[in-house]
C-alpha cells in the first residue's frame, strides 16, 4: 500500500514547529508502518536561518516562506507562523498550488476561515486546522466528521488555559488575581502581555471556530460577545465556591430555535465568552488548572465532553501530526476538501440573552437598603432567587443570584442600581452557565 | 459540489437502526447542504418483515439481508444485526461486492477485525465502526486520525455504563449488587440476563478493539484478562470510598516497554478488564451513572480524556450516521480504505502485572494475628502500604492496600494466605489503577 514520500515544507519553527520536527523524526517510521503514509520535512522556512535549531537539519533551512510554499518537493504545507499576515497570503498561495496545508492558527481561521475553506474546497484540497483550538484534544475531526449527522444545540467551553490555570488557583488557593497572573508568567502559561489570554481574545477566535463547525454557518470573531476575567474579584470567586459553584472563563456557542417551525439553518446563533458560574456537579467544574474541555450537547448524542491539553508544544505538535497524515493520505489517495463553504451566521443580540445571573454589591448598612435594592430588581422584572448579606464594616456586600432573566432586563437593573442612593458601588455580574433557555 | 444521492442498505432495524432512521429522515437535508453528501435509505433487512415499524416506509423493507447487500441500490451497508453470524459474511460479502461498511458490532470487530479490515483495505474500501465503542463518544476516529502521529502509552476506559451505573449506585447510595442490578434491568440499562456486562464480556471487545487501535497491532477479546464486578461487596466499594477512592469496572491497555532500546512497534501489550480502585481525583472517578468515557495518555498528548454517553439508541445511531457520511463521502470522492493491517499483538501475560492492590480479608480477632498476616506478605516480597482494621464481632475485617507488586506476588501472597489459621475469609483482591508501572 505504501507509496513514495510525501515532502512537507514548514514555515515558522517556534515551539510548536520544533515539537513538531522533533515528533516527525521520531515517528515517520511507525506513521509508514501503520497508514501506508511516509512523511518526509523538506523545507523550513524561518524568521533567522542563522540561528542554530536542535534537531533541524541546517540544509532545510530558509529564509523566504514563499520559496518553501512553491518548492516542487513541498506536497504539503504546514503553517505555523500564526497571525493573519503573512500567513493568509501564504496559506492562500498553497492551495492555489494544489498544495493541501495544515495550520494552528486560530486568528487565522476565526478570520478568514471561510475565505480560505472555499478555496480549499473549490480546488478539492484539505485545510486542516484541528491544532488551532485546545490543542491535542481532538474536536475538529469530531465536530466535522463523528458529529456530522447530530443537530448540535451548544458547545460550552474551556479553551483557555491560562485563564483557567489564573481561575483554579484563585478559586481553590485563594491566591489573588495579580498574584495568580503573574504565578501564570513564571510558569510560561501567560505571555509578558497577558491581555489576549485574559481579556478574553483567544478564546473568542476559538469559539468563532467551534460555533462555525457546530452549526455549519461562518461565524467569525468579532460575532463573538467578549468580556475577559481582568480585574475579577477574589471574593466573587470565593463567594462563588461558597454557593457550589466555579467560576471559569467559559465560551458558549448555542443555536437559539425559539420555535420549532422555525427553519434551523438559519435560526440564530448566540456566540458568547465571559467569567461564568459553572455548577460543581457539571463536568465542566472539574477542569482544572491549564487543562481545557468542551462540553456539546445534541439531540442525540445527549452530552459529550474531551478534555485535555490546549497548548504546548508536544501537545499541539501531535494534533498538527494528525492532520499531516491526513493530508497527505488524501493527497495520495484522493478525498480531500471535504468542507462545504457555508453561509454567514445570523447572530443574536447579547441583549437577548436569557440566563440567571450572580451579581454582587456593596451598599450603605443601613434600614431600608435590601428594600430599595430589591425594589430595583421588581420594578425591571428581574426575579430573585438567593440573596446572602456579608458585612464588611460600614457597609454590607450583597449578593444575588437572579432567576432566568434577559440581559437587556439585568442591564437596566444594574444602571439603575447605579443610581440607587444605597449602592456604594457594583461588584460583579456573572452569567451562570448550564441552565439558560435556548 | 452536491453529486447524487448515496443509497443506504441497513441490516437490522433494533433500537439503534430505528432511531437511525429517524435520525436520517430528520437530518439527511442538513446533511447534505453541509457536506455535499444526500443519503438515502433504499432498502431495510429485518427479521420479522411483517411487523411494522414506526418512521420505516413497509416498501424497503425486506426479510433476505443478503439480497440488501447484493442490490445495486446500495452502496453502502450499515450492519447492526450484532453477534458474529450472520454480521460476519454479510460484511464481507459487501466489501467484496464494493461496497463500504459501517457497523456498531464490536463482537465481530473484537474478533474478526484484523481479517475484515484486510478485505477493507484492500479493496480500498471503508470499513466503519465509531458506533462499536462507547456509542457517541468520538473515540475510532481520534484514535485513528487525530493522534495517527502520537505513541499512545496507555487508555483506560469506563466503557460499559450498565455496570458503571451499578458501581455508582453501590458506592453513592449504598445500594446493594443484586439491588444495583435489579434496578439496572428496570431502567432498562441491563439486559435480563446481566452476564455480558457484569461479567466484563462487552468492556473486553470493547478493549480489545481500542488497543488495536491504540498499538497498531490485532488484539482479540481472548486476549484480555477479564474479571467482572459480579458479587462485588458492597462493604468494599464503601471502604475504598472512605480511602479517596471509587471502584470502577475499568479496562486497561497498555504497551510495555521495559527497556527505551526495545523496538516499540513489537513490545508486548497488556489488555485487561477487572474493577479497580480509582483515586477519586483521577478524571475518571467522577463519570458516573451510565456514561462512559476513555482517557489516553500520550508522550505528546500528555493526558486525554472524552467523555459521554456510551450507549442507547440515539447517541449510537448519530455515530452510525457520522460514518455514514464519511463512508459516502470516500465512496463519491475517494480517500477510503485507511486501515493497514497490523500484526498480532505480543500480549503481557497477567501475573507480569506490576499494579498497587486493595486487599480485604476477614480473621479472627486475636493476638499475633497481624503479624502472622503480615509475615505472609513479607515472605512473598509485597510490601504493605497501609492497613485498616475493623471488628466484625468475633471477627475482624482487615483491609490492605500494598505498594506496587506484581500479580504472580500478590497471587501467592493470596494462595498462602487462604491456608493461614487466621484468615477466615478473602474479601476482595481489586487493583489500583492509574499509578502501575509500565
Amino acid at each position: 500500500v505504501e507509496q513514495g514520500p510525501v515532502g512537507v515544507g514548514l514555515l515558522g519553527c517556534g515551539t510548536v514547529g520544533g515539537a513538531l520536527v522533533s515528533l516527525l523524526a521520531a515517528e515517520a517510521e511507525v506513521i509508514a508502518a501503520r497508514t501506508g503514509v511516509r512523511l518526509e520535512l523538506v523545507r523550513v522556512a524561518v524568521r533567522d536561518p542563522a540561528k542554530t535549531r536542535p534537531g533541524v537539519p541546517a540544509g532545510l533551512v530558509a529564509a523566504d516562506a514563499e520559496a518553501v510554499v512553491t518548492d516542487p518537493a513541498v506536497k504539503v504545507v504546514v503553517e505555523l507562523i500564526g497571525g493573519l499576515e503573512p500567513a493568509r497570503s501564504l496559506v492562500r498561495k498553497a492551495l492555489e498550488a494544489g498544495k493541501p496545508v495544515v495550520t494552528a492558527n486560530k486568528e487565522l481561521l476565526a478570520e478568514s476561515g471561510s475565505e480560505l475553506l472555499e478555496v480549499a474546497a473549490e480546488a478539492g484540497l484539505d485545510l486542516l486546522y484541528e491544532a488551532a483550538v485546545a490543542g491535542a484534544i481532538p474536536l475538529i475531526r469530531p465536530l466535522r466528521e463523528s458529529l456530522a449527522g447530530e443537530r448540535i444545540r451548544r458547545v460550552m467551553g474551556i479553551v483557555n488555559g491560562t485563564t483557567n490555570y489564573i481561575l483554579t488557583r484563585m478559586s481553590e488557593d485563594g491566591v489573588g488575581y495579580e498574584e495568580a497572573v503573574a504565578e501564570a508568567q513564571a510558569l510560561g502559561y501567560a505571555e509578558r502581555d497577558p491581555t489576549a489570554d485574559v481579556e478574553g481574545h483567544d478564546a473568542a477566535a476559538k469559539m468563532a471556530i467551534l460555533a462555525s463547525l457546530a452549526f455549519g454557518r461562518d461565524v467569525v470573531s468579532r460575532d463573538v460577545y467578549r468580556e475577559g476575567i481582568a480585574g475579577l474579584a477574589g471574593a466573587d470567586v470565593a463567594f462563588a465556591r461558597r454557593l457550589g459553584y466555579e467560576v471559569k472563563l467559559l465560551g458558549v456557542a448555542e443555536q437559539v430555535t425559539a420555535d420549532v417551525n422555525e427553519e434551523e439553518a438559519t435560526a440564530p446563533i448566540a456566540v458568547r465568552v465571559h467569567p461564568a458560574l459553572v455548577l460543581r456537579a457539571h463536568p465542566l467544574a472539574s477542569v482544572r488548572g491549564s487543562f481545557n474541555a468542551v462540553f456539546i450537547e445534541g439531540d442525540a448524542i445527549g452530552e459529550l465532553m474531551l478534555y485535555g491539553r490546549g497548548a504546548g508544544g508536544p501537545p499541539t505538535a501531535s494534533a498538527v501530526l494528525g492532520d499531516l497524515v491526513d493530508a497527505a493520505h488524501n493527497l495520495q489517495r484522493g478525498g480531500g476538501g471535504r468542507s462545504v463553504t457555508p453561509g454567514r451566521a445570523r447572530i443574536r443580540p447579547m441583549d437577548e440573552l436569557r440566563s440567571p445571573y450572580y451579581i454582587s454589591l456593596d451598599v450603605v448598612d443601613r434600614p431600608g437598603v435590601l428594600a430599595a435594592v430589591a425594589g430595583v430588581f421588581g420594578d425591571h422584572g428581574v426575579s430573585i432567587r438567593s440573596m446572602e448579606q456579608l458585612g464588611l464594616g460600614d457597609e454590607a456586600r450583597l449578593v444575588f443570584i437572579t432567576h432566568e432573566a434577559t440581559e437587556r432586563d439585568v442591564q437596566a437593573t444594574l444602571s439603575a442600581l447605579r443610581r440607587l442612593w444605597a449602592v456604594e458601588r457594583i461588584g460583579s455580574l456573572l452569567r451562570v452557565a448550564g441552565d439558560t433557555t435556548r
